[in-house]
Parts: structure tokens; C-alpha cells; sequence
């Protein structure tokens, strides 16, 4: 990671420490008020802060007494004056209150970035999960 | 769509005339010899072009005589001067020899681009679709 633009890895640490932290305010903050995401679970797109509020609520409070420890790898970037870009496998880890890795799941992710008022801010995020052929194929057809 | 930028859009172009004529060699043009692909079916990430050549001529080849017609809609992009992104949905719809539609799939899609030697060159696709949570959370948490 040591080649990878270090306001990029703070926005990551700051993702990171959100999510562990269960503050939808810093995890919010981490985005453009309008950012289109692309998320892996049940959504097509949300569009901007306002839809993706109740569901960020939601899965921090489903949390109950566990919490999730989020790792970043395989990053790749790009950093321009005002646009960056950073892709990642990002891996959620669910830890008990004793410690315990309970479970954990694994995301390709995509961010655009852009400096707003001196602040890198997330303008475009898409996570997802690759299909397998022979299980799921048929099923995402009759959609 | 008359708000992106005209560059984007010949990509667009470039990429829907490219898959209607099965051509594997404008198709992969189209991208940096570098390009990470998180694609929709199958492979967690694919890191250049030489591992993803063989999936697009199998994918053109297992078309026999039908044609793929590739629309791109709900576009947003942002240009800088080496750097670019764009997300739109991405509708494949399979078309008969006589030109009837005989089925459609829709994707979500994320491309980064970046300005090299004049031309604008995929760095970056993510594509995908979202996952329903109640008939294949248990599925995927198996990986």
C-alpha cells in the first residue's frame, strides 16, 4: 500500500474507523452530498445522501453488540489535480464484544473522488460481489 | 445525455458498436493494456488485458448468430484533464437474425478513464448487479 497517495489511505482509515465506530455522521461525511453509489446488496443506485441515510441507520444499528472491523487490500489509484480514483478488495469482518471474528465477506470496490474546498470527497462509489455462471444465472435473468 | 462529454460518449459508441460487431480487437481498444475489470460474471478481477482476451472472444464466439445490442442510459461523468469517470446502466439485450429481442439483462457500470496519448483509455471498469438480500445473502457468505 505504500505506493498508493496518502489522502487517499486517510479517507480509507477514515471509512475504516467510521464503520468501526457505528457514526453515521463521519461515514456520511466520508461522501459528496450527491454521490451516486452503486451498492452490493438490494439497491440499484442511490442517488445522493438523503436515500442511503436510513440504510447506513440500519446496518450500523443491526450491529447490535458486534462490530465490524474493515480491511482495505489490493489497492490500485489514480490522484489528478481534482478527480481521483481508487479501486480495492475490501474485506468486512463481524467481532464479537470478546473479540471473536464471527464472520466475514468480501467486496470489489470502486471510488471517485473529488477536491471540494480542499477535502477529497467520495463522488461515486460501486461495490459488488461477481456472479457465479451455473448458480445464480437464471435467477438475475428474470429480473 | 447531452450533458457528458462528447469524448465519453464516443467511448460509449466505441463500446456498443464493438460488441454489435463482435469485434474482440476494437472491443479491447477501447482499454488500457493495464486495466483492472471487476466484472459482473464469474471472476473477482481481472489485471489486464491478457487475462480477459479469452473471455471476450468466448463471449463473442458463444454468440452464434444473434447480436448483442448495447444501450447506456442514467449517464453521469466527470472530466478533468488526465482523468475521467463515468456510471451509467447498461442495458445487453440479445437480438435474433431477425431482428426480434429475445432477452435483456442490465448492468450497472463504472468506468475510469484516463488521457493517454490523446486518446481516452478505460484505466477502470467496475460492473455489476445488485444482490437481494434474502434469496442469496446465505449463499455468498459461504465464499
Amino acid at each position: 500500500m505504500s505506493d498508493i497517495d496518502p489522502r487517499l489511505l486517510r479517507i480509507c482509515d477514515g471509512y475504516t474507523r467510521a464503520v468501526h465506530e457505528k457514526d453515521v455522521e463521519a461515514f456520511l461525511g466520508l461522501y459528496h452530498p450527491s454521490a451516486r453509489v452503486f451498492d452490493t446488496w438490494g439497491v440499484w443506485s442511490y442517488e445522493g445522501e438523503q436515500a442511503r441515510r436510513k440504510v447506513i441507520v440500519e446496518w450500523f444499528s443491526s450491529l447490535g453488540a458486534e462490530r465490524v472491523a474493515v480491511t482495505f487490500d489490493r489497492l490500485q489509484a489514480t490522484v489528478t489535480g481534482g478527480l481521483a480514483s481508487l479501486t480495492a478488495r475490501v474485506i468486512y469482518a463481524a467481532i464479537s464484544p470478546a473479540g471473536v471474528e464471527l464472520r466475514s465477506m468480501q467486496n470489489r470496490l470502486t471510488w471517485v473522488l473529488k477536491l471540494e474546498g480542499g477535502a477529497w470527497k467520495i463522488m461515486h462509489e460501486h461495490t459488488s460481489v461477481p456472479i457465479g455462471f451455473s448458480d445464480l444465472k437464471g435467477m438475475l435473468l428474470r429480473d
